[in-house]
């Protein structure tokens, strides 16, 4: 008997139809002999509605708050879905995050889990009934309030609970049918992906790729949680994404497939800044300044200075939503640092190849550069890591640099694989 | 420096209007230099939102389940208001009725309060901060699950509280002005009492007064909490409820009102048992059948048996709502006891009369059957108390059988006074 932990977001169980569907999947589960513990999100939009409802009171929540707010969705989740598996003929039991023991720091909005104290649970799994978990939410150790854990929540919740519980597998439900080699709704024959190791899902995540948050992956790693991505609105198989054992096959050099798949990224923009003196730690000053800001930074370029003026121009790449609070740290900053400008473009697209086996494939990178170049993309900026090429392009290129380089690589599926089953997102 | 504790039901935190209208409210207070403790029930119909999709997915929601749902409810409007106060530059922490010691029995949807302990509020307090407690919500000490209190539930919470924190006031805001002599939407000229003692309001909230659940009465009474009931929509003075000290003028027989109000009750149902077999523990059978379905009576009349057949009538009502369940009871014992047949009228309505005064004065009863005569009212049962004086008479009759008393009893006002400012309830 096998212990499976099963998380459905928010598209899962949109309404009263979808919650019993999802009831009706956990009790086939159930009676196929695995014990069954639920992680659910809330209900479609219910998290968008409630944070609307908290912007008509006030233009910035008190965090605290805020947390107590949202929390409310999987409440509403969780009760009705174990209602829901009642009408089956199943003991359901809900549990908020904080019942489920699932402890955090006190960062509201953005909560770490430091532990996982689940007694309830297998209190509840002992007793005949399938516990029903409130995902993204837990309560701080120190202060005993309700914390969030911020996007993909729910995801990082799941696996928590597998690897505190040693579950068997985590599988996380969604509206598409696993991990494809890119976004089925930007390359059509976009194909799914069997299996991927931990570390590419993790390149994918990060560099654009919406079906996992890499903070979930990385938590699954960290303790090795096999996971199963997959659609809660058909029986098909999804895909695996665990830990990378090397086949014979691998060894030999053969059969491995260079790219795992493509990942794009359309919400960064670029800040270049003009004429920094280039001296030794005006850089770091510069980009101390920015992460005290909280930003966080992808790529970062520098060019080579001109001898002429004794200056250099410095690019980075920053999510969107963070450039206004950039450029302010910037101005402020520019007397002092003494640059002569800065730049700011977010009309930007980030597209990233990621596979494992370009580790042992030379020209994995000429062949990507020929690609673009084939569709007549511009590159402007580059960067590398083992498993993973990223190109900074305009954004008017994304789609094309991805369907070129995903048929040149050989990605493409036989015929069009992909349903989106659901609304828009999880 | 008072300590008060003000309660807020649904129609005052209806909408983010009225959320921002409570937390000027509880600002000022606060700003005058009191102490506040604040106890919020669910914005509007979200409750009845909440029991609409449970019923969409699960025919009888289990109970354990349906609290953990409901609960949300409160949890939603508290954090609100506490954003709400946030903004007007008064620090506000919301805290479930779990977090604030609300400890209950485990009886789902009506669970009664064992204990409180309020250890984070009064931590809250010492910080300076506005604690916002969820209302209707406790949690198990038993089995540590959340539960509700039942209908009037967030108004027993705040009294409950106001009891534990010894506060000196336990201010119940809703939509009218206080407690009238009859419910304004009935009786125009209907006046607001300044003062009621807990006796009198229990007994105008046990026969259809909706201002206060009798249980938020009793609990007052016995720890001795003054309630004061007025308007969140005005700043006019409502109701105070609490003990009955007789001053001078009361003890010579003077000033004192003979009746403090009518209420009345549309709701409740009539039951005939007829031919009873008029032997010791007949009766007793047949109410024991009724009280072990869960069903509880108002009044019971039993007619003198006829000489004759040695049989006699038994006529009792009832909750209107549990009538088709005490017809199944008893046609189920029907054989069993040997009575002849079961009548059934839901067109009946009470009509109450209620005063501390009439204790010492006679000829009450003889001056209401009078008014009712007048008003050409048939009264079909009658039940008494020291300071009440009930009569059942046909549904049709109810309205104007209220106004004839009101006017004879000289309770009307000079003008007329009540404004109900929100919607239907609280």
């Amino acid at each position: 008997m096998a212990l499976v932990v099963q998380k459905y977001g928010g598209s899962s169980v949109a309404d009263a139809e979808g919650i019993r569907r999802v009831a009706k999947r956990i009790v086939a589960t159930r009676k196929a002999g695995d014990q069954v513990v639920v992680v659910v999100s809330a209900m479609g939009d219910t998290t968008d509605e409630l944070i609307d409802l908290a912007n008509e009171v006030s233009p910035s929540p008190p965090p605290r708050e805020l947390d107590m707010l949202l929390t409310a969705g999987e409440r509403i989740s969780m009760a009705v879905l174990a209602m829901a598996i009642a009408t089956l003929g199943r003991e359901a039991r809900s549990f908020t995050g904080s019942q489920a023991g699932l402890i955090t720091d006190e960062r509201h909005g953005w909560a770490r889990i430091v532990n996982v104290t689940p007694g309830r649970i297998t209190g509840a799994l002992d007793a005949g009934a399938i516990p029903i978990v409130a995902g993204f939410q837990g309560v701080s150790h120190a202060t005993k309030n309700i914390t969030t854990l911020g996007r993909g929540g729910s995801d990082t919740t799941a696996v928590a609970l597998a690897a505190a519980l040693r579950a068997d597998v985590c599988e996380i439900y969604t509206d598409v049918d696993g991990v494809f080699t890119e976004d089925p709704r930007v390359v059509k024959r976009a194909r799914r992906m069997p299996r991927i190791s931990y570390e590419e899902m993790l390149e994918m995540a990060a560099n654009g790729s919406k079906v996992l948050m890499p903070r979930c992956v990385e938590y699954a790693r960290r303790y090795d949680v096999p996971i199963h991505v997959r659609s809660s609105f058909s029986d098909k198989p999804g895909t695996w994404v665990d830990m990378h054992v090397p086949d014979e096959t691998e060894e030999a050099g053969m059969e491995q497939a260079i790219i795992s798949g493509i990942a794009h990224d359309k919400s960064q923009a670029k800040v270049t800044v003009v004429g920094v003196p280039d001296e030794v730690g005006e850089a770091a000053r510069l980009f101390g300044l920015i992460a005290e800001a909280g930003i966080n930074i992808d790529m970062i370029v520098q060019n080579v200075s001109a001898i002429s003026t004794g200056r250099t121009d410095i690019s980075f790449t920053l999510p969107g939503a963070d450039g206004q609070k950039a450029l302010g740290v910037l101005r402020d900053a520019q007397e002092k640092v003494g640059f002569e400008e800065v730049r700011y473009d977010d009309r930007i697209g980030k597209v990233s190849l990621i596979g494992a086996g370009m580790r042992s494939h030379p020209g994995v990178t000429a062949k990507y550069f020929d690609a673009l170049a084939k569709a007549g993309v511009n590159i402007q900026m580059i960067s590398t890591s083992e498993i993973r090429i990223s190109v900074v392009v305009s954004q008017d290129d994304v789609d094309a640099a991805v369907n070129v380089t995903h048929k040149e690589f050989g990605l493409e599926a036989d015929e069009v694989e992909a349903v989106v089953y659901g609304g828009t997102g999880r």
